[in-house]
């Protein structure tokens, strides 16, 4: 019989990350200070430890994963690589679909990939606490898992409108012994200015980013993780699709396009990114890789490029990436965790520079995709990856009125067990597509910082 | 790298289901009528497809499993046999210690092993509709994927306590097309009596049952489908040890004692009675086989050994097997599967005969257990689970002071993402232990209905 999964040994978890940096046609564009110049690494060494950072700025093509992460990884790497077969044949499609389930992480999600590395390397330089915030809830219980792992301290600021949605994600967290606020948060100056000007205020990533910068930045104790966005966090996510390099192999299949969910970019570049190292060396020069964002909060296919805040504060660095403003306050759409006003610095440059694409997907058609991929393949998934799922079934659709067998290949970026009240209000009629008007967009954008 | 999970392709899916009644000392006592007399196949005709009741009634040791329910099983099937190598650390104990871990299909437990063959074998007897009864929610959700899979309608009758605790277990059956009630409900005659005595019934899975059946037995296009108990169900539940042993061999290991949960029996069952054929082909004559119950719900180490009913409201035939009596009401305890006042003639039997232990462990520790498991394994267990979690631990600590080396082996049915509220409330401080009183089950068994 057939097997739906191809798997692989915990001897095939591959040994380096890809740090597409390396084969990028432009260098990155540096982070600049409020003065307009580069930032150097030392300002950023108050909150990230100096091991991470140089990961950051690394433009090696190869960086070797500590043995230590490994060991961690293999709790649940490398994840199955699968065939929606009933997912086809419920579209009648010519296409084969195949996805990445990170779903079978202990947090649910591909945000352990980063979570693992980020608690190791803050340990071997000496650090025990932690602050990072968390959107719909994935991340933040990602590096309490990862914290536990590693013997560190957590504490999380997540947003105020997951933290009511999905008070389970808490528990989760709890269990895994961190500590939880709902952020705005009343602890921190940036949470007690946003409480000053909407005391209901829904909070966003941006803002519960600031939160946990700012507290990390005043301790001495404390570094702060992120969770998406920095170069580091996409290095370490490409172990998704250097394992699907190896299981598509052994498939003997290659994907012609490629989807994952676009948030901050940590789940698209992971994904992504190891199958451009092909592109960039000449190889399947029509492969197409496309980033999918809700038309909610469509940074890279409404934004402008240019340099901003990663936060909604302004504690960060300028960083030159697709944002709709670093203050644009999203609304509260189910997927939590693609309400970040910007994206990722190397996805937008890649974006910007033509080697990806972008599309932006409604939300109702988004819960369509995933109710159908459960009826179909059993698994729930998360509001997050039905973006994904969205843009392969429309691809799909579309090979079956061409009648191109095209191999359709998404991040099933996690599971949807947390999100279940989402599915309830979707079942329900109670959601509502939402596209950011442009006049809205242009008013946020007009508040970009003026650089140098 | 040593890998920590022994996975078998979709290949080595057994292609047979064992069934223990060949290989048991003395034949199972027959279900008997009111009248005391064996009840006839026909009888359960009304609510069970012929095909199910071969199986219900079959003394063949090995079945063979539908080629249709193969291929749904390797949605998620072989499931992964894990060493638990983190565990071991944190205890510190030489024991080895390995879980089949059971949380990976798509309702998250080990439920569907038996709902698909049932929704197969009840649509391939032209059964469009079934009813069923769920506790803890994960019987009922797994029905709902399983009859999505077949097209196949389907209401569940949730007990209520679990239908207020796990409101997004009934969200998951809704994403996957079926119907639920809190039960006890008004739309029966058993439920309307159950509210007239108590308007704030907790309901109890004895009483779904009956509402289940009563409305199964009423419609002629309506059949009933169970999630535990019965001896069809036991039968499917050993695809897990039948794939473990094959998992073992590979592993160059071998349990010298293996712990299940045991509410209705049918995890307990699915894992040891693969491992009790040795047993009763003179191999393997030190293996010792441990079902794990709550003290809350001590069926097997505090019932009777009698002929009783197997819902609460005297539907179903009588059967011999360990019981509270069958108008027991069990406290509302977070294991919601294990709330059952009786257990599987099956697993009674053999325990009665000596072929396998019992033991019951109090709430509080059950939930220390699994806290323990998930900082040490990642993953956050379902808290049926966590009674054979505790169990396992208990023995590796006697190992660590004994200093034996045994290899523990335990079912982990099913993950907790649908628990969270339970550990919200055992982190707070908010659980108790429950021992029920002795007088209060001699009160339940003296209405044990008389036989003949």
């Amino acid at each position: 019989m057939e097997s739906l999964r191809i798997v692989l040994d915990a001897s095939e978890i591959p040994t380096h990350w890809y740090n597409v940096v390396a084969d990028m046609p432009n260098a990155p564009l540096p982070p600049l200070g409020p003065d307009g110049q580069p930032v150097a690494v030392e300002q950023m060494a108050a909150i990230f430890p100096m091991n991470i950072l140089e990961q950051e700025m690394s433009a090696e093509r190869w960086i070797p994963i500590p043995q230590e992460v490994r060991e961690i990884y293999r709790l649940w790497r490398p994840s199955p690589l699968c065939r929606a077969r009933r997912l086809e044949e419920a579209l009648g499609t010519p296409a084969r679909i195949y996805y990445k389930n990170e779903g079978v992480s202990p947090a649910g999600s591909h945000k352990p990939n980063s979570a693992v590395p980020q608690a190791f390397y803050n340990r071997q330089a000496g650090v025990r606490r932690l602050t990072t915030e968390t959107g719909a809830g994935q991340w933040g219980s990602s590096i309490a898992f990862a914290g536990q792992m590693f013997g560190i301290d957590v504490r999380v600021y997540m947003v105020k409108v997951s933290y009511d949605q999905k008070p389970f994600r808490r528990s989760m967290m709890q269990t895994w012994g961190a500590e939880v606020l709902a952020s705005p948060s009343a602890i921190t100056q940036t949470g007690r200015d946003a409480l000053a000007r909407d005391p209901h205020s829904n909070g966003s990533l941006g803002l519960a980013i600031s939160e946990a910068v700012e507290e990390a930045a005043g301790r001495a104790d404390t570094n702060y993780a992120l969770g998406s966005v920095l170069n580091h966090v996409l290095l370490h996510q490409t172990i998704i699709g250097l394992e699907a390099k190896k299981q598509f192999e052994k498939a003997g299949d290659w994907p012609d396009m490629i989807f994952g969910p676009c948030g901050g970019g940590s789940s698209f570049g992971g994904i992504a990114f190891p199958f451009l190292a092909d592109k960039a060396a000449g190889n399947s020069p029509n492969l197409r890789l496309v980033a999918v964002e809700p038309t909610s909060c469509p940074s890279l296919t409404k934004g402008a490029y240019a340099y901003d805040f990663g936060d909604s504060s302004g504690f960060t660095p300028l960083m030159k990436m697709y944002t709709l403003g670093h203050d644009f306050m999203p609304p509260g759409i189910h997927a939590g965790g693609l309400r970040y006003h910007g994206a990722s610095q190397l996805v937008s440059q890649l974006y910007h520079e033509g080697l990806i694409e972008a599309l932006a997907v409604p939300q109702l058609g988004t819960f369509e995709a995933g109710v159908m991929f459960a009826r179909a393949e059993g698994i729930i998934p998360a509001p997050e990856s039905n973006h994904a799922i969205r843009a392969t079934i429309d691809e799909a659709l579309r090979c079956k009125e061409s009648g191109e067998a095209k191999t359709l290949f998404f991040n099933l970026t996690g599971h949807g067990h947390f999100d279940m009240a989402s599915y309830d209000r979707y079942l329900a009629g109670q959601l509502e597509n939402y596209e950011y008007p442009a006049e809205a967009i242009a008013a946020s954008l007009a508040h970009l910082p003026q650089v140098g």
